[in-house]
C-alpha cells in the first residue's frame, strides 16, 4: 500500500505531520510512503508548482496525502505557476472527477456555528462535487470585442460526466439518508440542462433514493435558512466549490473539515484519491504550532477508507479525533492553547 | 412621469395593489400609470411570457414596477414560454445591466435571521450585479461529444460591460460606507481575470473607496461567518445570482427585500429602472390574504428614488414601511394576522 505525501505549503506540512503521526500508531502492515514536493514550495525548489516527478509518485501511489498550497511570495507569479495550479493539475492529471466534502457538526462543538443553535446542530450533508469538467477545464481566453478586451471560458457538461459524478452522489446517498438534491441552473444554463437530464436517467437505477432539484441560487439560500434538509447535495465543479464553501462556514469549524477527491483507478483495495483538509495554508499562523491538525487527521481517515479499504481503522480514528474534540485539548482556534503536536497526541492516546 | 405596472402571477397583483394604494397616498402630480401582462398570465392570454405590447409599454416608461412571475402550470413548457423568461427578456431587451439588491436587517426583526443575532444585526451590504452579459446571454446551446450530448454555455466579460458596472458600483460605494468588495473567480477563470482588471482601473477614479478582491467560493463563505464586513458587493450575473440571494437568506426577510435594475437612459427625473421585490410569484400563499407587500413597497421606493428623482417620498415610504414593520401589524410570515391589505393600510397610515 503506497501513500504519496504531498505537505504543500504553509501549515501543510505541520498539520501532515500529525495525521503521519496517527498513521504511524495503527501500524498497518506493508504500508510505505512517498514524499513529494508541491504547491508554492515546490515552484521555489523546481520551478513549477506541481514536478513531474511529484505527479509520478502521485500517479503511482494508492492514495495521496495532500497538506495545503498556498504562498503569498507566489501571489505575483503569473497564474501557471501560481500554487493552486498544483492541485487543479492533480485533479485533471489523476482524474480526480469526485470531490467528497462532508459538512457536519461536532458534537459539543455547535456553537462554533454562525447559525442559530437549532440549526447548526441539524447540519449533516456530504457535498458531491465534479471535479473534472465545467467552466474550470474548458477552453478559455481572451478575445478582442467592440466592448474591449473579453475574457471568455467555455463552460460544458456532457452525459457521460455528469453520469459518473450522479452514480458516486446516488451510492453515496444510499449509504446515508438516501435523498439526493442535484443542484444546477437549468433555467438558465444549457449546460445544466444536460446535467439535469442526466441525473434524472442515472436516478432511475436507485429507486430507494429521493431525487430532488435545486436552482444554485435558492440552493445558496436554503443552505443558510435550513441546511439540515440536505443530504448528499450533487453539483458540477463551479457551483460545488461555492455550495462546498459555504456548507463548510455554516457548520463554522472550518479548520476541522477534511475532504477526498476520487478517481476512476481501482487500487486492490479500494478506489485511488487525494485527502486533504479544506482549510488552507494560513501563511498568517504558519510555524506558530497553532495549526489545528484535525482537518489533516479526518482527512487520512477518509484516505484509510476510500483507497485502502480499511474502514475499521477510519472509524477508530473519526472516533479518536471527535472524543479529542469534546475533551479540554483545544487548540487556538477553539478558543483553547494545546498546540498542533499536543493535539496529534491526544487523538493517538484516544486511538484505541 | 410615466410607470408601466407589470404585476404578473401569484403574489405578484396582490403586494403591487398595495404598492400602488401608497403611490396613490403621495398624490404626485402629473403621474400616469399603465399596465400590461407578464410572466405566466401573459403567456396564457397571449401566448407569450413577455408580449410585444408588454415590452413597448415598459419601453415608453420611465420606470417599470415589477410583482412576480412564476406559475407552476407553466413547468413543463419548453424554455423560451416559462414566466422567468419574461424577466431575462426585460433585462436584456431594456438593457437593465445593474442590479441593486440591498440586504439590511429590519431594527426589532433581527431574529428572523438564521444567523446568531451579533451577526445578524451587523448586516447592511449592498450587492450590485452585472444583469446583461456573463454566463446568461453568451451563446449556448448542445453539441456532440465523445461523452454524448454536450450542453455548453459561453461565459463572458468585456472592459466595457465591467466598467460599466464598476462605476455604479463605486458609485454607491461613495454614497455607503466606501468600501467595495469584487467578487471573482480569477485563479479559474479569464472571464474574471478582465472583470478583476478592469475594476482595478476604475477604482483609479474613486480614490475615496476602499477596493478589495475575494474569491467567490470565500465569499460565499465570509458571508456566513461576518456579513458585517461587506459594504457593497459588486459582481457579475452568475455570482451576484447566488450571492444575492445567499445574502436575503442571511437577512433573514426574503418576503421584505426589494431590488431595483437598472438601464443607462436617463429619464429626464432619473434613470430608467425596473423595480420588484426579490420573493417570487409564491403560489402556495396567492389569493389568501397572506402575501407581506412590504418588499413591494420598498421596491416602489426604490423607483422613487432612482427613476423619478423623488428622494423625499422613497425615505417616506421607507419610514413608513419600518414604522409598520415595528408595530404590532405584522402578516402571517412574521408571525402576525395582518392581512396584505391591512399592512399595505398601515404603511399609508404611517406615510405623514
Ligand atoms: C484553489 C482553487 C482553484 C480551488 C477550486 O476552485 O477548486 C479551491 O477553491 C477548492 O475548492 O479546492
Ligand atoms: C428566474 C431566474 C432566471 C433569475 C436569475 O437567475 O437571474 C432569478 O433567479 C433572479 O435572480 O432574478
Amino acid at each position: 500500500m503506497k501513500i504519496a505525501v504531498l505537505a504543500g505549503d504553509g501549515i501543510g506540512p505541520e498539520v501532515t505531520r500529525e495525521a503521519l503521526k496517527v498513521l504511524d500508531a495503527l501500524s498497518l502492515p506493508g504500508l510505505v510512503l512517498f514524499e513529494g514536493d508541491v504547491g508554492g514550495i515546490a515552484y521555489k525548489r523546481h520551478g513549477h508548482p506541481l514536478p513531474a516527478e511529484t505527479l509520478e509518485m502521485a500517479r503511482a501511489a494508492d492514495a495521496v496525502l495532500f497538506g495545503a498550497v498556498g504562498d503569498p511570495e507566489c501571489d505575483t507569479l503569473p497564474r501557471e505557476h501560481r500554487p493552486e495550479q498544483a492541485i487543479l493539475g492533480l485533479r485533471s492529471e489523476l482524474r480526480l472527477f469526485a470531490n467528497l466534502r462532508p459538512a457536519a457538526g461536532f458534537p459539543g462543538l455547535e456553537d462554533l456555528s454562525p447559525l442559530k443553535p437549532e440549526l447548526a446542530r441539524g447540519i449533516d450533508l456530504l457535498v458531491v462535487r465534479e471535479l473534472n469538467g465545467d467552466v474550470y477545464f474548458g477552453k478559455k481566453g481572451e478575445r478582442d470585442s467592440a466592448g474591449g478586451r473579453e475574457g471568455w471560458d467555455d463552460m460544458s457538461y456532457n452525459e457521460a460526466e455528469v453520469r459518473r459524478i450522479a452514480h458516486t452522489g446516488f451510492r453515496a446517498a444510499q449509504k446515508r439518508r438516501k435523498k439526493l438534491t442535484s443542484v444546477d441552473k437549468a433555467n438558465v444554463l444549457e449546460t445544466s440542462r444536460i446535467w439535469r437530464e442526466a441525473v434524472i436517467k442515472v436516478a432511475a437505477e436507485y429507486p430507494d433514493v429521493e431525487l430532488d432539484h435545486m436552482y444554485v441560487d435558492n440552493a445558496a439560500m436554503q443552505m443558510v435558512r435550513s441546511p439540515g434538509q440536505f443530504d448528499v447535495v450533487l453539483t458540477g465543479n463551479l457551483f460545488g466549490d461555492i455550495l462546498s464553501d459555504q456548507a463548510s462556514a455554516c457548520v463554522g469549524s472550518i479548520g476541522l473539515l477534511a475532504s477526498a477527491s476520487l478517481g476512476e483507478r481501482q487500487t486492490g483495495f479500494g478506489t485511488f484519491g487525494l485527502y486533504e483538509p479544506i482549510h488552507g495554508s494560513a501563511p498568517d499562523i504558519t510555524g506558530q504550532g497553532k495549526a489545528n491538525p484535525i482537518a489533516a487527521i479526518l482527512s487520512l481517515a477518509m484516505l484509510l477508507r476510500h483507497s485502502l479499504g480499511r474502514e475499521e481503522e477510519a472509524n477508530r480514528i473519526e472516533r479518536a479525533a471527535a472524543k479529542t474534540l469534546a475533551s479540554e485539548i483545544r487548540g487556538a482556534d477553539l478558543g483553547g492553547s494545546a498546540s498542533t503536536g499536543e493535539i496529534g497526541d491526544a487523538v493517538v492516546r484516544n486511538l484505541l
